[in-house]
């Protein structure tokens, strides 16, 4: 029985009064995202009919290198910040490993993950500016559990499209959706013109997070005072998650380390960046030695088999050309329990530091997130969700091989969430109900090949 | 927008060492339990088969005010506390109320609920002993999912017998247990003598928590170095959840305020006990004037209905006999949302508490403790547990009351935890599938009138 400090809890005071922005000390910055009609680069107004005007100035801002997090935003950050980062002694004694391994439990939302950091703060931006209704698409659910939570707290009317099979297979978190006060619609629907056709095409679809981006997008262009608003990918997104690094930078020198290893699961990219920015600022400027490491799902392998071009962020074509590692906007992922890792690209930033050779990625079969999930609810007593499970199996072979090495190393991942509204996924894993998934890479080439945009990367 | 402060959080040193044990401030002892056969109280030792040594001590004992909380259960406790004390702005400003409200956050635990405090410390005891095996039942699911919990923390195995309605609506708190690593068996089964012959007379009944109880003990007594565990009702089980109301004592005193009323829900009365007890010694010692109200469901009324009786506490008469206000050992509670509250009797110190006019009870109809729910969530971001919505609704009544008479009362409610895997239930309400219940006079007395034990409760 140990008697050593587990959790680092950090005081109120000490909760951080901006976010960082990591484009400001990249030496290869991102490049730009492109108007799919001109093919050049788009100006902050451009972005004004669909986002909130804070957020667009946020979303191209390659000049402040930190940014104040409104008052109000830190009021609400107060109910449930700062997070417990926890020393996993269970989880090393299992794995009997000399790894110390520590992990950011953002999963203590009363939402139970990450997601509400950026949505409290983009519920505000759109209130501030006088806006009343805002749509957004979710596909676990975690997202659109947040935004129904931040949408609630400044008083806007929310429209979520949910990923059929999710709304279907996860009626919890439909429910906790309502109970807020949200509107939840399943995609495709009929009740917009991309819904509509990808019904018509294809009346079974279970449809995919492109899908209900198109949608959502479609109801905000065409609703009075309504704005759109997104849980991952773009820049302002994982800039608003960067105050999960911001806080782990200082609780790791509470627990008197610093990590050699960091490690998120990866969807559109915005708890990955969250926690590995703050510190990665440091190797891109100190040079200081450190890897960071994307844990995506085997299934949806963008950042290790996809391809770097610029695609569009949603299946109807609806969005800004991106520059991402893509498996292609209409790219269709299986049906894995890991709802928010399904999402066919990798956010600008991000892509941009893997071509620079930054950071690394993983990619992850099903069967071992889940194996990797149940070892940490049996030693650390958190039921994680099946996306940070991804995390924690990345987390394992970095503990297997240093182990293998002999070495000392300090990793450090985020919990992301905890998986309490996605039982049935266990229920299935226990019951000997999933599999993994093989993707050929005639599978890929053939979807890659359709990007049509062949717009210059380089 | 508010910036006054809204969560009182108490460091980590702050946490209290000690348990409180109310029975020494009581003038009148609660009377004793019996020995079924002999009809004498019950002597520590004739507890051992049953219960861990130290648990039993602690049920009997009317000495220590103070128990020490052991160092490897603080140290489990600092998982997850102190757990922290909400200001409910969000609701008072909805109930347009002069009174304050204020609720512990027991939702904050890893499984959701307060029952981890009880269960890690009966986890501990039993370790500590050498007992290798557990057995327990549960109701919501709640308990099952805290002992699963503590169980697998302490390396005990565990054996659940959880009520069948609940283990065929609830399959996600299954799925929790079970990815715990506990065994979870619906009762009644075919595994106990208990449930073999209800389920000869009763084909297709539903279970309860009585049920469940025999099945659970009868396994215990079976199975060699095994020991029964018990999430409520019992003296050992408040005693440890005082840590809530020991925790809030001084919270509270941070807030600048003392409650003039405290409420939890009520179903065997440990989360009840927990927030009341330290508050009501300051009335039991100084008099001090203070309100404590028990919120039961209309449902399962023992507090408000039922009859001050010697009663088994399980259905098929296995325990000792507790001096209780019950409904009878064998009462079928309607399958109302709140598992957790559907038991017939309430412990023998709030039962010797409410006789001696020291608390009150109130009933709360489904519907209302669901509507008082859906209010919580969307004014304070967190959707409570079903039972948990039974203290909101009896908390809406003192506001309004207070709003009528124009009085600042300060009001302490206990969250006792988070409705997240509880969804089915807000579906239903959502859905317009749930409904009130009437219990007829005729019913009680019927039930009532069957106690057949007589046994002097003067």
């Amino acid at each position: 029985m140990t008697t050593q400090q587990k959790r680092f809890l950090l005081p109120e005071n000490e909760i951080p009064t901006q976010w960082y922005n990591i484009v400001t000390d990249m030496k290869n910055k991102p490049l730009p995202m492109l108007h799919p009609g001109t093919k050049q680069a788009m100006k902050v107004e451009e972005l004004y009919p669909l986002f909130a005007e804070e957020l667009a100035k946020q979303e191209l801002n390659t000049t402040d290198r930190f940014i104040d997090i409104p008052e109000e935003v830190r009021e609400k950050y107060k109910f449930y910040r700062a997070t417990p980062l926890v020393r996993a002694y269970g989880l090393e004694k299992a794995l009997d490993t000399p790894a110390h391994i520590y992990f950011k439990n953002e999963s203590v939302s009363p939402v139970g993950s990450h997601k509400l950091n950026s949505a409290l703060a983009q519920a505000y931006y759109c209130k501030q500016q006088g806006v009343t209704n805002i749509t957004t698409e979710t596909g676990a659910g975690q997202w659109g559990t947040a935004m129904s939570y931040a949408a609630k707290a400044f008083g806007l009317e929310l429209a979520v499209y949910m990923v059929k099979v999710s709304y279907e297979q996860k009626p919890y978190r439909r429910s906790v959706m309502q109970t807020f006060g949200s509107q939840v619609i399943a995609s495709p629907s009929m009740s917009t013109k991309a819904g509509r056709k990808i019904l018509t095409d294809h009346p079974t679809y279970q449809g995919s997070l492109g899908t209900a981006i198109s949608e959502a997008i479609e109801l905000a262009m065409q609703t009075p005072n309504c704005k759109y608003v997104l849980g991952s990918v773009l820049n302002h997104v994982t800039l608003h998650q960067t105050i999960i690094g911001l806080e782990a930078e200082k609780q790791m020198a509470m627990a008197g380390e610093y990590p050699d290893i960091i490690i998120g699961c990866f969807g559109g990219g915005s708890n990955f960046g969250g926690i590995s920015f703050p510190f990665l600022r440091h190797k891109l400027i100190d040079n200081k030695d450190i890897r960071i490491i994307a844990a995506e799902p085997a299934s949806c392998p963008k950042l290790t088999r996809g391809v770097f071009e610029y695609d569009f962020g949603d299946e109807a074509g609806y969005t800004p050309l991106l520059p991402m590692f893509t498996l292609g906007h209409d790219f269709a992922p299986a049906h894995i329990h890991a709802g928010g890792l399904r999402y066919h690209g990798a956010g600008s930033i991000v892509s941009q530091l893997k071509r620079d050779g930054l950071m690394e990625a993983v990619d992850i079969q099903q069967l071992d997130s889940f194996k990797a999930g149940i070892l940490f609810a049996q030693t650390e007593g958190i039921v994680p969700a099946p996306e940070s499970c991804h995390a924690i199996a990345a987390t394992m072979i970095e503990a297997e091989k240093a182990k293998l090495e002999g070495k000392q190393k300090t990793i450090l991942f985020n919990l992301s969430g905890h998986g309490l509204i996605d039982m049935a996924a266990y229920d299935a894993y226990l019951a000997d109900d999933l599999s993994n998934y093989e993707l050929s890479d005639e599978v890929i080439r053939r979807n890659v090949d359709k990007l049509e945009n062949n717009l210059p990367t380089t």
